[in-house]
């Protein structure tokens, strides 16, 4: 049996067959894997006691990748477009910096290659597609990103208002140094992540970061009251989507409880 | 009077006559006692004062829960069953290692051992089944328990990615040591704990924590949503399902008080 | 004009009037000023400057509280019933303290009469009755106290269990010097507020600490679920009652759709 | 072409033709770049390199806000309505310490005229009327605004409760200097930020702490349910705002897409 490149095309852009579903499957491991190994290559004292098992496997998985690349420009109808696509780029980047490592003598350097090498993860992101299920959540939140996109705008006042506050009043002595430290300081207030690195020690400063707590404590219901309300109407929606067709002019959107047809007047069983 | 084999199994394993709660009362007090005093015992300071009444205490309790396991055993129709189910496995673990502990001289070892007899913990979910109205939540959670696993493993994503960048921004300086260290850190962040062990130093760091807390603050949104509607659109299903149907003019809609159909005036069964 | 015993009990007991309103508000400022006093005196600096305006505040608010206290009990039908009462508790612990630091030497034992004195700010609980919309609140919150107390004694079970498995896999060194410490910082990782004066720092603890922060983040939705549909429910409910009386059998719960009575049948207008 | 006062009153004051939305769209920019600059002024770093150029810009925009600050006294029909109004202030505000920066020597004194400078953010608030959608939320916040403001106030009462309890048990020795630092506390931790910067030591306070924060995990779910319910009831009051009743059976229910009546056949206008 002979493959043609038509047939191998089919194999890996698509996924409705034994052959291209294997093809995926395979791919999906390996994106898995390369991961997995760059995890623990991080880790100090297994990068020391495994870290030459871990260089094997980082060469064998950027091999693959290399041909998967390559195999992806030759069979595209428009390798271009591949290429310079969002996930064309991603593709380049996770193969690239194994190999430019070779020529990099500055170890300064070689680290910094080392570490565009990890952003690699990136292409986890491309297993959305698998996932039908996550749809209905994007599109939840699609739905309400404008109103969110606005209260996001909305904290974002009040966080540079009220770092700029702080800044006044705490000072750098509280670690306060500039405006934009007093601002990311109020975002972890605001969200109520709360780290501790940067805190109010003025009477005054902690009066005010009290207020900045209970507004947080306030607007946080919005978010959830936005999401919560456009879910509990999409959900409505749903409910009568199930609905009955017209048998006359085949209308659909009718209710079981509908006698006529308020569409063609026509009666229902 | 004689108690037989077979009323003796209806008092361990029913619970619907005096003899059968009795029984199960007392066991719920053992458990709950025997908890105690290892919460107790874990406290240096009264360990030094009454580690010896710890002990009797621990004694007793190990002695009465082995005849209760015996008894399951012996009382048990397939008596393999119980062993190698998840509970017999738990009731054997909470009495083993008091036993082992005899043989046990090694001292590193001995405080594993003692460690162990703490897992007896895990006997308290025994309870699950004498609190009727728990059976209301965790249905809940289990009917939006499928969207929830995709949204865990969409903030999965997000905390790998996340990580990743944060190790390659901050760097061992900060304390993102490694990967895992960074998602761990990712974790802290997104679900607004904010532990402070670990924080971003350098302004990109920041900047790019700053992101990820808004981020958070905006999706900490979907699981209240997601659970939020399920209940409500399962108390309107509720509310649906007392609803009856008019014999006369088929209109549903009518409510169980209902003498007369509010839509025709037939008289309602 | 001379004031009976039954109109002075009046004023005292009731807020229907101009003197009895009086009365109150005036009572109220004196609970209100006292508070603030006392917060004030717990401030070292302020203390150390107008500690004797303090302390002659003290005594003037303790002789009106004195007043008060015994003309409630002279005008109170049962006298008995209210010195018992919390209020009537609280209302005595509000007095003592000023008193007995008279007959107290010892400086030690004086510090914490002191501090028995601040207890007088529980008196602030007696204002919720003039608040009429707090009812409103207090009543969603009952109605779903029952879900709520199941939900904490869940959470309860897994806080005594994540306490325990911290406490074996931390140990001492990071802090988890016993299980009551532990469960502590397992109310503290559940509820997100997260202090970071104990956090993990095994890469074992910090993956378990993971773990329970992504479950803390998936049942934080359920306690807003539950008061969410409660008040959604309500407001169905209010939306309901405001319905339409049959002007045959004089029963309310009709909406204005109807176009019959559902209880006698007679057709409505 | 030559431009009268009257012209240049409807470019400064309105927006709804070419040279007006310039003006603003010009105003808006400035705003956003004096931000700007004063938010990179604050940065050490920046300042010590570019602290020349910031100086200039500074003076740019202020010579442009000073000269739109007199045309809008100029052309305003009632100048002393506008100078005394808060935005009038604001305006004010956001000129007058660049030129006090002149006559003021002392330098601590400068810095506080420094800072009074970076008020101008507040001028940020003035963009609020450009974002139309941002009224829904607005609305939504203000529809409930009255039931929050009684849920803050029953908060504050636990945090002056819980404040003093913890001032009492834990003392000076673990943070808790004063009152107000109690409540500082409380809020902290209620609200579930946990910055850690004070945090119980004594096992008694460890206890009540945990008590605090399971009763703030159960009490968070208040202000998202006052919120998401007046969010739901608002979307079904538009949903039903949206329906038609029958002309001839006088049903209500119909929604405008419908051409016939459902309930009795009737076509529909």
């Amino acid at each position: 049996m002979q493959i043609t490149k038509k047939r191998l095309a089919h194999i890996v852009f698509e996924s409705d067959d034994w052959a291209s579903k294997t093809f995926d499957i395979v791919l999906l491991f390996m994106i898995f894997g390369s991961i997995f190994v760059a995890i623990l290559d991080s880790v100090g004292s297994l990068r020391a006691q495994y870290g030459e098992v871990f260089l094997i496997l980082e060469w064998v998985f950027t091999g693959l990748f290399t041909i998967e690349y390559l195999l992806r420009i030759w069979l595209s109808r428009r390798p271009k477009n591949y290429i310079f696509s969002f996930f064309g780029m991603v593709d380049l980047l996770a193969i690239l910096p194994t190999y430019l490592s070779f020529f990099v003598m500055n170890s300064q350097l070689l680290s910094v290659v080392r570490a565009l090498r990890l952003l690699r993860v990136i292409r986890i992101l491309k297993l959305g597609r698998y996932v039908a299920e996550a749809e209905y959540l994007t599109k939840s939140l699609k739905a309400s990103s404008h109103k969110i996109m606005i209260f996001v705008g909305f904290v974002l006042t009040i966080v540079l208002i009220t770092g700029t506050l702080m800044f006044i009043v705490e000072g750098p002595d509280s670690g306060f140094t500039s405006i934009p430290v007093g601002m990311y300081w109020a975002i972890v207030t605001l969200t109520t992540v709360g780290f501790g690195d940067i805190t109010p020690i003025t009477p005054v400063g902690q009066l005010l970061s009290s207020l900045i707590m209970l507004m947080g404590y306030a607007i946080i219901a919005v978010p959830t009251g936005i999401v919560s309300s456009e879910m509990a109407s999409q959900k409505r929606r749903l409910e009568k989507s199930n609905q009955i067709v017209c048998p006359a002019c085949k209308h659909t959107g009718l209710e079981k409880a509908d006698e006529y047809c308020r569409f063609c007047g026509e009666k229902l069983g």
